[in-house]
């Protein structure tokens, strides 16, 4: 096992109702702004919800964050929570609100231009708003995480950020809030939540035994509790665990003292900054590539993977390793996703424009040990059409 | 899955050398108590460690906290915190001098007898010094977890307390200084881990997948690294799985969101305070005629763990349920555990004053539905003669 630190003091009230209980959490007296996307949160009655839990404080609202959050509209709020001196954010919806409003947390009191917290090297976050969740999507796990992926249109960049000063207060998981999802979401975030785990598990070996277990154990309850999620989209128990795996698989506790690869994000976050691709898609598209190029360099954990959480037990190692990368790819199709460039409208012509994204963005060393340069990243997204 | 509050904000310094990083971790000027145990953290050179990184700090030490620590010695460090302003307290051991530490740094601040933070219903814990911990014995998970055991020895009493202001702010944990454990501290340590997560897992179903699989890859984790740390005292992988997995067995996470049974522990409390049988043995005597006696009520999380953990397929539901208990009995016992009372000195004789402490400490509605009274637990130390 290799050293680590692990911290993450976000406390979680799960389960049913519990929006009620949000007014125990936020300090009396403050100035809360809520934060939020597009109306789904009105549709499906968790505005309301969250307003109803704080009537008697001073609250306001921001709307219209983006999936895939962007710089521009960001900074608007940026400055209404300076003008208005705001004590506390809270963010309702996703993982893109989330991230958003971390970023909006720390430019609150950031001296000089807060893209510089994501695109300069020595960027120093000292200082930010304390903010709360309540989580509408499982996804990103950014309802107890201290990171955040922000897209700068201007620039076509999409990078994450993050500091120990941007845990979650609280985050609020009530399952029912999932219910009105549109299924391509559910499936979004199943396959987003997926490959959190496999960036943290499929490397290499450091007998880990807890961390491989516990990650085993969140992807055998994805792919349980992913496909029942589209076909009994009001199943509590089905929601709830899909919700409390996705936050489990990126609170920083699978990671530690692991080796991590996060090519598949890096390669994706590119792939969406340049055609709009859904995140999720991007990682589809991207990890069965990885995993066929770098069939060696993670040959021991594939073939654990395999047996662990595919059963397959049969056949040279390499059969093996074939029918767990062909597992996991039919898997992201049977929540719906397609996971090839050329699904999207991506050609061959357009994976240098990518990998100079790459370039530009200094990702040239990806993976658990560096190798993934840009040429590799390059066979990656040719398999990838 | 059960509606479930979760926070733990604990940070965690895992791996070779941490205890140089603690000074990192104490806010400079603080007047530093030490507090430990017998002398053995002085013979392996943890306490020398400790001292090199507080180097520069105002540092004292407190020794002495015994295993199944005191009240009446508690009480002797509390004065002194009292009197010399002691600022920020470091518990360097295994569980019983961090529960020890605990107290102190509640009762530091506790207006009354600190007693009634245990014994009295009403107790409020408003306050607590700050404390960080060396950890030196995996075993109670107290390490990142916000409870503790105190023994009255006047009243014959052992009683639990907590509260969220008595979760250390760090711990180290350096595998390492394990190395020099006597055998039987590694099997106690091993087999309290074990029945910590038993008595959040073998209740019945909820459907929490999620929790459920954590708590069977940690105790597939105990069961494969418990005796390889008796054959290979230096394997450091070994030593590290053992010492994370007594961490997460305790640090509410598995007991999230699913009902819990800590009747094992109740009663082993009461073996404990009636002849001084350590923790471990308590445990190890105790459950497997708890899972005996509450078969039915346990039939499906029994089935299931007999399934995942032990590999245990074949026969009649009964056939499995025995040879599932069986199996636990003879884990304990492959950890030089032995589980009977007979084997400590108790007899049938002896039973009913044990029932009686629980009934006096107000335990006669154990179990996850409250379904062990007094007679049950009779009948369980019965059948543990």
């Amino acid at each position: 096992m290799l050293n680590f630190t692990f911290r993450n003091p976000t406390k979680i009230l799960f389960g049913k109702g519990r929006i009620a209980d949000i007014h125990n959490e936020i300090p009396t007296g403050k100035k809360v702004l809520i934060t939020y996307g597009g109306g789904s949160i009105k549709a499906n009655g968790v505005l309301e919800q969250v307003k109803k839990a704080l009537s008697g404080c001073n609250v306001s609202e921001f709307a219209g964050i983006e999936p895939n959050p962007t710089y521009e509209k960001l900074m608007q709020c940026v400055h209404i929570v300076r003008t208005f001196k705001i004590d506390f954010l809270l963010a309702v919806g996703g993982g893109s609100v989330i991230d958003g409003t971390k970023f909006i947390a720390a430019a609150a009191f950031y001296e000089g231009d807060p893209w510089e917290m994501l695109a300069g090297g020595n960027a120093k976050i000292t200082k930010a708003l304390p903010f709360g969740t309540v989580l509408t999507l499982p996804a990103t796990g950014s309802e107890m995480n201290s990171n955040a992926v922000i897209t700068n249109k201007a620039l076509c960049a999409k990078l994450a950020f993050g500091s120990p000063l941007l845990f979650p207060v609280f985050s609020v998981l009530d399952p029912q809030t999932t219910y009105t999802l549109p299924a391509r979401q559910i499936s979004n975030g199943v396959v987003d939540a997926f490959v959190h785990i496999t960036e943290q598990y499929l490397t290499y070996p450091v007998d880990a035994k807890v961390q491989d277990r516990f990650a085993e154990g969140l992807l055998l309850t994805l792919i349980e509790e992913g496909p029942k999620a589209l076909k009994e989209p009001l199943s509590y128990d089905v929601r709830a665990n899909l919700m409390w795996s996705a936050t489990l698989a990126l609170n920083f506790l699978i990671g530690s003292g692991v080796p991590q690869d996060w090519t598949t994000h890096m390669i994706g976050h590119e792939i969406t900054a340049f055609k709009g691709v859904d995140h999720a898609a991007t990682l589809a598209i991207v990890l069965p590539s990885l995993l066929k190029l770098k069939r060696e360099e993670k040959k021991g954990k594939l073939l654990q993977y395999g047996q662990r959480v595919w059963g397959i037990t049969e056949g040279t190692d390499d059969e093996r390793i074939d029918k767990t990368i062909e597992k996991t790819a039919q898997f992201f199709e049977s929540m719906g996703i397609a996971i090839h460039l050329s699904d999207y409208g991506i050609t061959e012509e357009n994976i240098q424009v990518i990998v100079d994204q790459l370039i530009t963005h200094g990702m040239v060393k990806l993976g658990e040990r560096g190798t993934v340069t840009p040429d590799v990243a390059r066979d990656i997204l040719k398999l990838s059409l």
